[in-house]
């Protein structure tokens, strides 16, 4: 028996029997994830394994560098091989991280390969999947397929054409891949690339701004879009002139930390009350500290592994934000993620303030993201749901992955969540109600994103 | 056997040895709960389990409207009967959540209702409850003495007149039901009811002020009691002249921020130096963020339900508050609450800071409150303090309930407790000494109550 | 058999094995500690138990106070006998207190005493202990060396002539005594007593500041010292002239709170740059908040028991401060603690930003700290530093204690790391490859520290 066994992560019968039974054939709806539609579209081969597994994995570059790897093998000019042998190095030391379980439903899953990436076994693994990597069944679209994907939801600037989205959709794919809306590029006032965008995309004024946010969200609407995306590393909320900080950049000052607080804050509702009016729901991820090492900032942009969590306090502005909306009856489906688990409790309370018929869930907890993607993180934000909401509700899992071969990461959640439901019917405090039980986790599993997303 | 059995909760022999052998039977002291003296002292029956288990319980209401239930069966207009259905269409979806076990809690120990609540069984489960609704051992003061309480404090505001203390003391019945001495309305000088209040209460200077507080607090002693409340969003401490804003928000304007601040640490000095001077232990509730949905807000005022959690600092200006009072030989007994489980090593620290003979835990760490009364929450709390401080010493449960049904909170308290004080055992972390261990439990459940509050 | 056992705390077989056969008998690197340099030197018999267990350790003072101790039987005149009786009074009730297990490990270990300490066992106790004191195996030197540790590092003023450790060293005393610098006093530019330090070190302008901490390092590095240690309330990070801050101090003005900060980070910067010359390791405790009880401290002075936990928001200075250093090449190996478990994924996600070979986690996650030194402090940080970086690169544990019988704690420390990760084991979360296992064990244990201090 390899290590990613049957059971592997079920720690109960009934887990077991919720998993096998209810859980696992489920197809997956990933709605948010980081894909390339260029990628898919052109569907080509991955050259090695290094490729496909190292390639922009900004989360494996961070364990390597944790782990003394000199840059030349991450983001360097080693050979692929060697780059490979430096992630089998090590993957061992890892022990406790999610790589160490995602690494080897990727082998398992895709490779067939039981044994367990080790210096030892690196380079009999580095043939096998390989040559493997040569047949059809290892393309983008591929991939996707074979991982049970239903649906996908990429990520996409206002501005883009979505000319790949049109083009997979035309080839006839069987799998829907969807854009998602994430205007951050014209939220975040403050950064130095802010005129360049703005004047890049015609803009010359706050009306203008408003009416060309307008007209994308129409065309990305008319593309199948019904999520949009917002990374904030603080909740703005301020009242105030958004015009003033806006033309103020436009000349090219920076305006100062509260004009840009009006500003997004104007921004932000703006473009949710589009949402709402589209039936579409907004994620607002936050609390990310981005690029903290400049030189390495310099060097190799942002998403290269040096990001990480802020610790501001978030629940007044935040109730404040979707109270202003709400009193106007403009408040979107929301799902709110947090990068600091100190907040797990704040937003699963936040939610229940703004939850309105006819929607189950209208507001939701989003599940652990980037750091929180593993199993303490994902239990902790279920359990915060749980005890604070209403978790049959949960619109459960997403990759927010650059990776085509992240789909076990749904794996990994069902095992998850099936593992803690069952842990609480075992010892006796949900009963042994398997029909509900079902019901419930393949509603969390599938379900609910369904009925949610009206995609 | 039911889904609540006699070993409900406890996962370990010495959990159900300590269970039953010491915590079971010992008396109630709900020494914090929102009971209306009025429904106490007229003792009418309820109409129906709706009303029972529905009306004013915002924590159910929550769940529903989280579940997508409209408004109309929740606050509206609906008949009870499709309110109680709809409330068993949620309660199952609601897996992890504390309200599904104390809602199983008390349809078996008021009804001896073994069925799962559920869409299934709601017609029967109303039908029988309904029945024994009727009966005597239903109305307020029977729930009351069936379920073992032997004093519980109200919470009550310093110009309540305490008659219906005085009828229900009057009137033989055998529970002490003493007030709870909450002058919040005294202190949240920026919100618009303040001068009304103090006109109301023919104040119309600071002095003023000071002397109607001390003549309450004497008044509310003579009535039996012994505990104040105070609600605080956020932990006041600045130094300055409080009349001035006392004069500010009298004359109509609001004073701003730091003046206000001056003022509610004035008053609270105040008190907390009259409340050591009588003996009485003082409770600080820290960290609620309220009516954050001003919609819902207009339509149904506070308490129903759209309230959550705050996230600022709290470390520093509690610090300084208690230290100011301890200082000048003036902090009282002080139980400290956070609604935020971030601040639970904040608050078990900083007890240790102002411990002081002769009494035992003279600084309190209270029972998880509101969204972290649940197994998780409990535990928490408990380790918390557990860690940091002398978990011996710990005053134990309270309701802060509004519903005469939720005497089953304290069972389930002393059944987790139990369970982790058990589970300890079991894994060699405490030697199997049952009667240190009894003594242990005994207190907490009962007996640290009786002799810090000294009723 | 005893409360402390072979196997205590070690709860599967996949534990047992680890630490009997990996981790149990490794040398100790106590990389920091609170030692007295001059006791280890003077080598003086302990008077007695109280001495040995009581004098000096605020842990246990707070937990008597908790359980409402008379001071008197604390720091006052109490005769020994009676305080150690108080002490054995209140013990049994700090169940799920690392108090409760220290205590029993070092009666097991140092006395061969297998009862658990209470008031019936205390007089017993007290005449063994004692009678074992007057032998030659409980002085200062044997207890260390008797507790298998290999290096200890004290913790020590810049102004400091580290005569004892020229004792210890030339004595022959064969465990390596090092000093580490601890600036704080040079630092702290808002205590009273900055410029009576700066005075009483000849120091009279900011670049004789600089001068003098630059000859002292190099004085320490030449003495064997290759850590450095910083106390921090709040993390520090402002740009500005340092001198000015420096003048106004020293002209008998108080720096508001922003020179201030001007002035440590730049005294901060200075000395990390100066580490990361010598290859030291700079520690950074982050989010103490001291003295609490300011009456106690007027009596008692600090460390006495009066000290608990901030919570300010630090990422983002902390970010910047490392950031700085390391744009300039500057940045040493460095080791963050937090006191404040809100804080345990802001520091493990911090490290990832700056990671950096040749160096295994050149920037460390420290082991639970004060109030997080116990079980589930410690399982905490090692669970966060596994879910975010990589475990297997933890320099481990270290007493930051001023208790010769405090070693132990390597002890509990090893089993809690065996029995979490045996746990992951026994569960199939990682294969059974004892090789492997047995080298992260060892590792985190012992080897990891070694290399990365190269003393």
């Amino acid at each position: 028996m390899g290590f990613i066994h049957r059971d592997f992560m079920l720690g109960s019968g009934a887990a077991r029997r919720l998993y096998h039974e209810y859980a696992k054939d489920l197809p997956i709806i990933d709605y948010h994830c980081h894909l390339s539609p260029k990628m898919i579209a052109e569907n080509r081969r991955f050259k090695n394994i290094t490729e496909l597994f190292l390639g922009g994995d900004h989360y494996k570059w961070r364990a390597m560098r944790s782990y003394g790897v000199d840059e030349k093998y991450i983001t360097g000019a080693a050979d692929d091989y060697d780059k490979f042998l430096k992630w089998a190095e090590t993957l061992p030391h890892c022990i406790g991280n999610p790589l160490y379980h995602w690494t080897h439903l990727e082998l398992k899953r895709y490779f067939d390969i039981d044994d367990a990436l080790s210096p030892k076994t690196a380079d009999k693994i580095w043939k096998k999947a390989n040559e493997m990597l040569q047949g059809d069944d290892f393309t983008p679209q591929s991939l996707i397929v074979r991982s049970g994907v239903e649906i996908l939801c990429t990520t996409d600037d206002p501005a883009d054409d979505l000319e790949y989205h049109r083009q997979i959709r035309e080839s006839g794919f069987k799998v829907r891949v969807l854009p998602s809306f994430r205007p951050d590029k014209a939220v975040e006032i403050g950064r130095p690339e802010f005129v360049e965008y703005m004047r890049g995309n015609g803009i010359d004024s706050f009306d203008g701004l408003l009416s060309w946010l307008r007209s994308r969200i129409e065309f990305f609407h008319q593309n199948g879009c019904r999520l949009s995306d917002h990374a904030l590393n603080l909740v703005p909320y301020a009242e105030g002139d958004p015009k003033a900080a806006f033309d103020k950049a436009m000349s090219g000052q920076i305006p100062d930390l509260h004009e840009q607080e009006v500003y997004k804050t104007a921004v932000l509702r703006f473009c949710a009350a589009k949402y709402a009016a589209r039936g579409w729901a907004m994620q607002l991820h936050i609390g990310a500290l981005r690029n903290n090492n400049s030189r390495m900032f310099d060097t190799l942009g942002p998403d290269a592994g040096f990001d990480s969590i802020n610790d501001s306090g978030i629940a007044e502005p935040l109730s404040r934000f979707l109270d202003s909306l709400e009193k106007e009856d403009k408040l979107p489906k929301t799902i709110l993620y947090n990068l600091n688990p100190k907040d797990n409790y704040v937003l699963a309370a936040m939610i229940g303030n703004f939850q309105k018929a006819p929607y189950k869930g209208k507001l939701q907890f989003g599940s652990g993201w980037w750091f929180n993607d593993q199993r303490d993180g994902m239990v902790a934000q279920m359990k915060a749901l749980a005890n604070l909401g209403v978790l049959g509700t949960f619109v459960g899992m997403l990759t927010d992955s650059r990776s085509f071969v992240s789909y076990p990461r749904h794996e990994y959640f069902r095992r998850i969540l099936c593992d803690l439901i069952g842990g609480w019917v075992e010892r006796g405090e949900y009963p042994k109600d398997y029909q509900t039980l079902g019901e419930i986790v393949r509603n969390i599993c599938y379900y609910n994103a369904k009925n949610y997303f009206e995609f």
